[in-house]
């Protein structure tokens, strides 16, 4: 497949969300709403439930944010955050479930599903876990090869989706330092995040502006991003996404969901 | 809309499958696979897992049995045969993801999802339950008004899917004695099977040539069913199951899936 | 067994908690430990996990509050708080295995297992239901007839666990209203809670020491109760429970754990 | 501690048992029961249910089989086969709320919960994980310190049980084959098991009088155990157990419970 096209001056931001369960509510999914354009939202196995899936997706949809499988492992209590080593023929298959189910509360709706995204313990397996990354797009292509995996650029699920055939969105942090390689400083470091948005708002501007971004070590490295990842766990990382928002805005970059960004071959 | 149309001398033969789950095996659907046109494969709530779901599409499809989503409540450990006392809310919804869960794996496959039938205390619930029948019916409508409901004649199920306007199938049962007013005996009274293929397939070629059955009172009773339930629990179920469908060959009867037999409006 | 004797001037505070689970909390449990005695602790069926278990034994043990089972259906998505129509059996046996559980955090702890109370749905079908309070009464006596089951007064719940010789614990509650026959007001009636500490504080006052309440019709009814149930959902439900706990301290009302109020034919 | 003693010409077998749920039932647990002296019996996260773990607890108390905890991830579709990264943390609490539940159902039938043996992923990664053993250890310790901890000789387990004190006892197998380092040889080469009784029999009776093992390589190597594991999973597995059962009952040597052969310090 062709490499993903990115439009000048464009770009997508992207949260987690719908991952309240039953009784218990989590996520500041309202605020962060008002902010993005892409919504990754949780299906059943690490969070959510069919009640907050459909309310979620009615809820973006109603703002026009771009709709997507946030698909995990089948591992509630751990919130999906712990490793599993589910064989790939797990991983596809699970995906494909994921997938559907929230499917069906946008074909409810009328609206797209846009983009798939991994959750997690199975996102932060598949930068790197070939096999898996391999399962996980297997899953996604046997749904619809048209929908958009959003991953880290470099990462095995963005070239297991290139060689698929599959549209791929790279994403990148606002909140986090990279190393010089373009993959993101460990969170075991103390200087692994970016809290401080005077800082992390011109980064983003310039990772869309100029493709660049400085490394932990000081030098600039190229990065290119389709979107941008903010988090809603928190009133500071609302806040954090508010001001980046804010700032792209006043830098005349225009915020639209993947669909409007990454080219599908269609 | 317009009542269901029966073709004459046609019946359609369905079974509950896919109900494995993990390291567990439960019901003969391989043997099943050969006997009935049209399958209810469960969706993960009460039974059945991605792999197990897949699985059993896929062997469905290979022998043209027609797939249907077997919807039930979120109740493992009690196969979804305990009444609960959800909200129409929570069944509309729950409903809702079991459909695009198993639809992902027929759009993976490439076949048509035909119908829906709710499992166990779900079904029971429904069959009197007016609001608990709408609630199934608004989960059906929302996804695709073309899918069939598979239920009772007489039953709330019935009449709340006829009165939105969804294709209905009315479902009989071989291996099951009937009251005056079309309803089953129940299953607290010594007589309310049949084990006897020999009186079961006569009775079946019956309801299909005739429309008449005899009730546990010795008369006759119209009955008109699109569809016979089998069950693939112990070998002799199958084995009934065979002998039925063997005499209904020999009478002539066609047996085709609902999809054939019930007219959907389109 | 003997009626179960109430000490004058003394009285149990009893409120849920525990009922955060994995990544999601819920409840104002540390503040409310501060004023009751008495803890009903989830056991990871209808809410809490393992560590939230842990955790919220150890807190209530540090403070000397009493600990509970409260035990509760399968239904994490539903918190519990869904009729389930579970047999006998499998009631009595989910009722051992929470208490098995939560015992072993009293155990490794070093504290006492001092009550149950069944949760939600359980709870409210076991006080007109006498097969289910049974099984309940069942499970606990299996485990240990030392153990004090907390129920309402006149409940079948508390006839069960008298009839069975188990130690009862009557309940009150300070935020609801009462039928002239000793039942609790319908939620779906507007005049079902009482908000006002102002009002709820004497009432409790007055059920201590006159074993009265004021029913909603205006007359006085006899109530005896060993605890009072308060509630830690939300901040004025907690200022409520400060608010009364203060005027039972200024009444000059001991509030003791169960264990030091409740007979136990020792 | 002192290492545990082992009584001459004595040994336990153990088998893992209690894996049925719900509707669905799995393993040979009748036949098993009258061949074994110690049953690890699921607790409800892998495998497992209240009713099976009381019925399974009570038919193992009636044969005089010696009760423990098998104890797993809580990864039920996946059987507790699947590496889990689980914290320590996590790791010793679900241990804890797991020997709880099934000691609540020997408590209520009155005989007492002998051991722990880890189950599946849980068990293989412990096996070399010192800090998961630790965490095992101390979830069992922090119940009873007198519960014998059933691990294989020289595994991370074992010497981490032995640390803390609490009694041990080793486990070998009699299909499988061994590596000269004592380390069972991996079930990816196609020799791994041994499938014939004639050969496993003599094997097991000379592992109990001699100590002694042929390694894979053909050479002798030491291996002391208390107790060999068995599987029920399929009558091939029951007949090769009942097998070695009559070679040893033939060869004088004595069949006991782990509690009669490993010295536990009380």
């Amino acid at each position: 497949m062709a490499e993903p096209i990115v439009r000048d001056a464009v770009i997508d931001l992207n949260c987690d969300m719908g991952e309240s369960f039953g009784a218990y509510s989590i996520g500041m999914d309202e605020e962060m709403l008002d902010l993005i354009t892409s919504a990754n939202i949780a299906c059943g196995f690490h969070a959510g439930d069919p009640r907050v899936m459909e309310r979620t997706v009615r809820r973006a949809a109603e703002r026009g944010v771009g709709i997507g499988a946030h698909v995990g492992f089948p591992d509630l209590v751990g919130f999906g955050r712990r490793n599993l080593d589910a064989k790939p023929e797990e991983v596809r298959t699970d995906v494909l479930y994921q997938i559907g189910a929230i499917y069906a509360f946008c074909r409810a709706i009328g609206v797209e599903l846009q983009h798939v995204k991994p959750h997690g313990a199975l996102y932060n397996m598949a930068v790197t876990d070939r096999e898996l990354a391999e399962a996980i797009v297997e899953g996604v292509a046997a749904f619809d090869r048209s929908l958009i995996l959003l991953a880290p650029v470099g990462s095995e699920m963005a070239r297991a989706a290139e060689r698929a055939g599959l549209p791929v969105a790279y994403e990148g942090f606002a909140d986090r330092n990279y190393n010089p390689d373009g993959t993101l400083v460990s969170r075991q470091r103390p200087d692994a995040l970016i809290h401080d948005a005077g800082i992390a708002g011109p980064r983003v501007v310039r990772m869309v502006r100029e493709r660049k971004v400085r490394a932990i070590t000081g030098e600039d490295i190229p990065l290119k991003v389709h979107s941008i990842c903010f988090h809603g766990d928190n009133p500071a990382a609302v806040e954090l996404a508010r001001s980046v928002r804010r700032q792209l805005d006043e830098a005349g970059i225009r915020v639209r969901p993947l669909a409007e960004i990454v080219w599908r071959g269609q």
